[in-house]
C-alpha cells in the first residue's frame, strides 16, 4: 500500500474519530440542554453540531460533490456563522431561538454529511484540495469541540440549580511547584509554521523577530495566588490596571473570576462538576485579558507576548492537560502546554507576509484581526490534536468565559 | 348531597380538567419547544407549566398544608413571578436559561402538586379561602394557557424555517358581514362585577359611570380593511399617530401587523398553523394599541372605552370563538365577543373603592395599573370558562405578540 | 372706543408684556447659561427664547402676513418642536449643540418677529383667528416659561459648583397647617371649560362625569411628612409601589426626591437660590408619579382624579404661589392652587367628544394622550396668567423635575 | 550667562508663547462656542482652557510651590481627566454641563497659574523635576491645541448652519504628484527615542525590531483617489473589511469618511471654513481605521507598521503642514511627515522594558494601552512644536474626527 492510501486511509479514520468525539462531550446532556444560547458570544449546543456539519457540507460537498443534495435548503443559512462569501446568515444573537430542527434531525444531518464526505473522500482522494479541506473541516470541528464545551459551561451557569454535566473521577488534589523564572536568551529569532502538517492561515508565514533576553514562569499562576490579588484589594487599585480594564471590571462590578461565588464567606467556582470548592494549587482560570494584566502588574512581573511563548515552547512535546483526558478543570499548572490558555500581551494581527486564502474560507481568521488578544497554550477543554506550539488563539480582552489564564513573564 | 359538596366536587373536577388543558396544549410540541424564551416579556412553555404549579404551591400548599413537603426548595425562586412578598425570584429575561429541571421534572412537579391540591381539598374544604384561592389559581392557569400560545408562537416566528404547531382541521373560508354601528344609549350606569362567582379584584367594585350616547360597529375589523390602511400609506402619516406611536413604529420600522410578511408582492401572516395567505374576511390582529388607535382615526371612527365595551356586552352570552374550539387563528368577526381582542381607550387604572388584597395575592392585579390599556372580549387563544364581561385584560400601548384586534365606536 | 379697540389694545399689551416676561427671566444669566441641554426632555434657554418666537413666525406670520420675510430660512427646522405637519426638524437630543445663532441673534429674532407680529395685529385685527392664534402663542409662551425655568434649574443641577440664579428675598420661615381632610359631595357633575376665554384644546368639550363623595387634603403633602416616609423605608418596601415605579426607583438607584442631596446626615436640596436646607413646613416636590402614588399609599390615603380636583377648585379664585411673584421655591402648602402641581390618578386622555384642531396646531396636545398623567395646579414656576381650575398639565409618571407635588384624598 | 539660564529663559518663554497660542485659537469664536461637548469622546473649548491650566497647577504648584493658594477648590475635581491618583474627576460625559465657571472665570483661572508658575519657574529652577514637568505640561498642552480644533470642529458640525470658525486665506489648488513606491532596506533596526530633549515615555525606550524589506508610499491617498473606492462599492464589499469594521460601518451606515455630505449629487465636506468642495488632489482625512485598512486593502497595498514610518522618517526634519502654518485642512499630500496623521498598523501597546512614571503622572500614557492604534505623523491641527519622527499618536479603530488619513506600504 502506498503512502498515499495510507494517508486517506488515516484520514477516513479520524474523521470519523473527531466527529464521534464531538457527539460523545454531548452524551451527558439533557435534550433541553442543547438549544440555549446564554449570550451572543455563545452558541447552543445544538448550534455547534449542525454548523460543523455545515461546514464540511459547504466546502467541501457543495463544490465538489456533482451528486449531493442538501438535506435542507434552509441549513444553509441557518447554520452559517460569519462568512459572509456564503450568503445569509442566521444573526447570531437568536441561534437560541431555533427550537427546530430538533436535535434529531441536526443529528440525521451529521450521519448524512459525514456518509457523503466518507464517499467524496473515497471517489475523489486524489485531489489534495479535497483532503486539505477535510482537515480544516476537522481542525474546525476540534475548535467547535472546545467551544461547545465553554458555552455549554456559561449556559449552565445562568441557571441558580448548578447543574452537574458528569461526576469528576479524580479528586487527588494538586500541588503546584514552586514559582520560579526560567531564562531564555534574546535574539534574532523564528516563529510561525513553516512545515508540512496542517497550520491555519493565521499562523504562517514563519518569519524573524528580535527578541530580548526574557524570564518565563515555570507554572500557571494559581487561585491561591490569584485570591491573594483579590484580597489584597486588587479589584480596587486603579494603578494597576488598563484604564478600559478598570472601567469595565467597574461597570460590570466584578470582584473575582467568571465562575467564582462566595458562600459563607468562603468561595466557591461553578464547573461542569457543578460547584466547587477552590483549588488553592490549581490555575486560576476565567479571568479576561484586563484581570491577567493587573495581576501581572501587581506581582512586578508582566504577561509573555506570543513571540516569547512560541519560542519557550516550539521545541517542547505537545503535551499537558488536554480534553482528551476527560478531567474538566484544569488542576496542572507546570504539565506542558499547561491546562488554561495563557494570554500573552500581544494583540492578534497578523504576521509580516500575511495572506488570507480567497473566497470564503479566507474569512476564517484573517478578518477578526482588530482588537483582539493572542492566547497561547491549550486548557483542558482543547483537543490535544488541534494544537501545535505555533497554534493562535485569539479573543476580545474582556472575554472570561474561555478557560484563560496567566503565565507570567519577566526582562 | 349538599350544596358544598357539590360544589366540592365540581371544583376538583375543573381543577383536573384545567390543569389537564394547559398539558394538552403541550401536546404537538418537541421537548427542545419548552425551552426557549423569545423576550423577556414572553415565558418559556416550560416555564408556564411549572409556574401555574408554583402559584398553587405558594399560596395553598404552603399556608395551609401543615405537612407539604416541596419538591424541590429552589423552585419557589425560579418559579416565582414577579411577587415580591414571596421573595427574591429568578430574573424575568432569563427564563430560558433554564434547561434544568428538565420537562419530564415539571411534569413530575405538576403531578406532585397536583396530588397535595386535592388532598387539601379534601382534607379542609370547609375553609373558603382555600376553595376560593383555588378558584383564582383556576382562573390564573387559564390566563397562562393563554400566554402560552402567545408566547409559542412568538418563540416560533424567530425560527426561519416557520415551524408549524398543529395543522388546520377547518379551512371554510370566512365571511364578515358589512360594517355597521349599533346605537346603545348613555346615561348613569354601573360597571364592574358584584357577583357571587369568580371575578378578579381588579373588576371590582361594581360602580356608576356616566357615558354619552354611542355606537359600537357590529364586528372587529378586518384583515381587507386593514390592508387599505396601509396600502393608504397609513404607517407614513403622522397626523393620525399618537407621538410616542409614531416614534415607536418608525423606531421599529413597522409597516404592517406582527408576524406579515412580503413574498412576491403578497402579504402573508406567521401562524401557529405555519405561514399562511392573509384572510381579508377574518380580523385583522397582532397590532399595538398605537395600530389600532391610527387606523380608528384614519377611518374616522374611534376606539369604545371600556364602559361602553362592557355596557354592550354585559347582557350577552359569554360566546365567541375560544380555545377550547381549538382552531388557532381568528376567523369571526361578529361571533359573541369575537375572535381577538379588542383595544380599548381606556388606560389600565383602579376602579373608584378597588382595594388590592393584602399580602403576596394582591400584587396580582392592582401594582400593574399604570401605562397600560384595558383590552376587553377575549381571544382564540382565551379559554372561555376564564371569561366573563365583566373581565379586565391589559397590556401595554406598544404590545404586537397579543391576539388584539379593533373594534369600532363612535358617538 | 369700541370693546374690540379696547381688546386689540390689551392684547398688544398684553404681548408685549409677557413677551418681556420671558426675558426679564432671562437677566440673571451668564451667555453661557442660554446654551446647555441636559437631557433631551428639557431645552436650552435659548432654544425656548427662539422656539416661543418661531412660534409666532410659524403659525401667524407665515400663513397672514404677506409681506413678511423671515429672518433666516433654516430657523424654521432649527426651532421646531415637534410639528410634523410643519416639516422637518432638528432633532430633540440635539438642541444643546446649537452655539450658533448666538443669543444676540435670537434675541434679535425676537425683536424682529415681535415688530411684525405687531404690525400683523394693526393690519388684520379684525380677524378672530389672527388673535385666536395670538392668544394662543401667548399661552404657549407662558407655558414655556415655566419650562425655561424647570430646565434650567435641571441644567444647574448637573454643575457640582451649584450655580446661584439668584439670591432669595424672603428668608421668613414658613408654617404648614395641620392636615385636614375636607369633605366634597359627588353626584353628577360637569368639568372641562366652556367659557368665552382662551382654552387649550384638551380643556374641553365640558362633560359630565360622575364622582362619589369624596375628601380632600386642605394643603399639599410638607418635605417634613415625606423625610418621615423616607425614614420608615418607604423606598424598600415594594407593597407601597407600582410595579413600573419601583423598577424605576430601583434601577436608577432613587432614594430622595429630585436635586435632595445629604451631607453630614443632614438632607438639603438644590434650588435656583443654590443649595438650601430643607423646609419641613414647604412643600415637597420634584417626585414622580410614582412616588407621590406610593406615598399616599404608606400614609392610607390616595390621589385626587382630576374631576375631583377640578370639582374642588372650580369656583375658587385663581390664586397661589406663582411665578409673577418671583419667588423660586414652593414654600406654601395652603394658599389657593398651592406653589408645586399636584399629580393626579388620571391618566392623560381625551374627554369625551374631544376634537384635535385640523393642520399643524392640532398637534399641540392631542396627540400626546397616552401614558403620561395630569397635573393640576400650578407652581411657583407658573404663570398667573395662563393658569384656570381646568387647566390639564401633563407628564410621564417618571418626570421629576417638574414642580410637581402631593395633595392628598380618600373616599 | 550659563547654558542653564538660557534654558531657563528659553523655557518660560515658550510658556508664555504655547499658553498663547491656545487662546488664540479661541479668538474666532463666540461665548456660546466654549460651552458644548458633542460626544463623550471630546471636550467643551473651555474645559480644554481650563484642564490644560489644571494639569500645571495639579502637577507643578500643588506638590512644589509651599505658598500656592488654589483659585477654586472645586476645579480639582472639575477639571481631572482621567487621573485617578488625584482623586475624584467630573464625569467625562458632563463636560458640556458646566457653563459655570464663565469663560471669563477661565481665563481668569489661566493668568492666575500662569503667574504661579513664572514664580514657581524663578524661584526653584534648580529643581530638574520642576522644569521637566513644566516641559511636559506645555508638550500636554499643544496635544490639546490639537484636540480643541477637533472637537471644536465635531461640535460645529452638529449645527445645520455649518458654523464658519475663520475664512480661508489660500485658495490656490493643491496638486499631488502620482503614487509612487519608495524602497526600504530592511534589518535589524532601532525605534523610539533616546535623546536629551523631551519625549513622551511611550516612545521609550529605544530598542531593536526587525524589519524585512519595504515599500512606503511618496505621499497621503487623496479625496479623489478615495472617491473610486467609494463609486466602485468600497462600502458595500464585506471582503475588504474587517469583521469588526464592516459591522461597525453598517451599525452606523457610513458611506463616507466623516464630514462628507451629498448635494445635488456632489460630494461635499464639512470643515472649519464652513461647507467645501472636495478637493482631489488634498488628502482624504477623518476616516477610522477600519475604513484605512479597507482601502489599502481595495488597491492591494496594506497600511504600514509604525516601526516602518518612523524608519523613514527618522533621518527627515520635522516639516509639514502643521498648525502654526494657520490653515485648517489639509492640503499637501507630500510634504514632509504631511497634514493629515497616517494610521499605522501597529497597535498601540508598550515598547519592550517600558515603564510608565511612579504616580499620577504614570497614567497619562500607559494605561491606555489596549484596544488603540497608532497614527504617526501629524496633522494641519497639530503644533509642530510637539512632533517628533518617534511620536505615537493613538486612536481607537472607530475614531473618525481625528485628521487621520492614510499612506500605503508593500512589501
Amino acid at each position: 500500500m502506498s503512502d498515499e492510501s495510507d494517508y486517506l486511509s488515516d484520514l477516513a479514520t479520524r474523521f470519523g474519530a473527531i466527529r464521534a468525539f464531538t457527539e460523545s462531550l454531548c452524551q451527558p446532556l439533557s435534550t433541553e440542554d442543547y438549544v440555549v444560547q446564554s449570550m451572543p458570544e455563545a452558541s447552543p449546543v445544538k448550534w455547534h453540531l449542525a454548523h460543523t456539519t455545515w461546514f464540511f457540507e459547504t466546502f467541501l460537498l457543495e463544490p465538489y460533490s456533482a451528486d449531493y443534495t442538501p438535506l435542507h435548503p434552509q441549513y444553509r443559512i441557518l447554520f452559517n456563522s460569519y462568512y459572509e462569501a456564503v450568503g445569509a446568515k442566521h444573526p447570531r444573537s437568536e441561534r437560541g431561538m431555533l427550537t427546530r430542527p430538533s436535535i434529531d434531525e441536526v443529528y440525521a444531518y451529521r450521519r448524512y454529511v459525514n456518509a457523503a464526505i466518507i464517499k467524496l473522500l473515497h471517489a475523489r482522494a486524489d485531489f489534495t484540495e479535497i483532503t486539505d479541506r477535510i482537515e480544516l473541516g476537522l481542525h474546525h470541528e476540534q475548535q467547535h469541540q472546545e467551544l461547545l464545551l465553554t458555552d455549554l459551561q456559561h449556559a449552565f451557569s445562568k441557571n441558580p440549580l448548578r447543574p452537574i454535566y458528569k461526576t469528576a473521577s479524580q479528586t487527588t488534589p494538586t500541588s503546584a511547584p514552586s514559582l520560579q523564572f526560567q531564562q531564555h536568551e534574546g535574539g534574532l529569532k523564528s516563529i510561525g509554521f513553516d512545515g508540512n502538517d496542517f497550520a491555519f492561515d493565521n499562523e504562517k508565514p514563519r518569519h524573524r523577530v528580535f527578541v530580548e533576553p526574557y524570564q518565563l514562569a515555570n507554572r500557571l499562576v494559581t487561585q491561591g495566588e490569584y485570591l491573594e490579588f483579590i484580597r489584597d484589594g486588587g479589584y480596587q487599585k486603579p494603578e494597576l490596571w488598563l484604564s478600559d480594564g478598570y472601567i469595565f471590571i467597574h461597570n460590570h462590578e466584578l470582584q473575582t473570576p467568571l465562575y467564582w461565588y462566595a458562600r459563607d464567606g468562603e468561595y466557591y467556582r461553578y464547573s461542569l462538576y457543578g460547584g466547587i470548592a477552590l483549588d488553592p494549587h490549581a490555575p486560576v482560570c476565567h479571568i479576561s485579558y484586563y484581570e491577567a494584566d493587573a495581576y501581572a502588574r501587581w506581582v512586578g512581573a508582566r504577561l509573555p507576548t506570543e513571540a516569547e511563548w512560541e519560542l519557550a515552547y516550539a521545541s517542547q512535546p505537545v503535551i499537558g492537560q488536554f480534553a482528551q483526558q476527560g478531567d474538566l478543570i484544569p488542576r496542572h499548572t507546570d504539565f506542558g502546554f499547561g491546562s488554561a490558555w495563557t494570554w500573552t500581551s500581544s494583540p492578534y494581527i497578523a504576521y509580516p507576509g500575511f495572506r488570507a486564502a480567497t473566497g470564503a474560507l479566507g474569512e476564517y481568521n484573517g478578518k477578526f484581526m482588530s482588537d483582539q488578544w493572542v492566547l497561547r497554550g491549550g486548557s483542558c477543554f482543547t483537543s490535544c490534536y488541534s494544537l501545535r506550539a505555533t497554534y493562535r488563539n485569539f479573543f476580545p480582552a474582556t472575554a472570561r468565559w474561555q478557560v484563560s489564564g496567566i503565565r507570567l513573564a519577566c526582562d
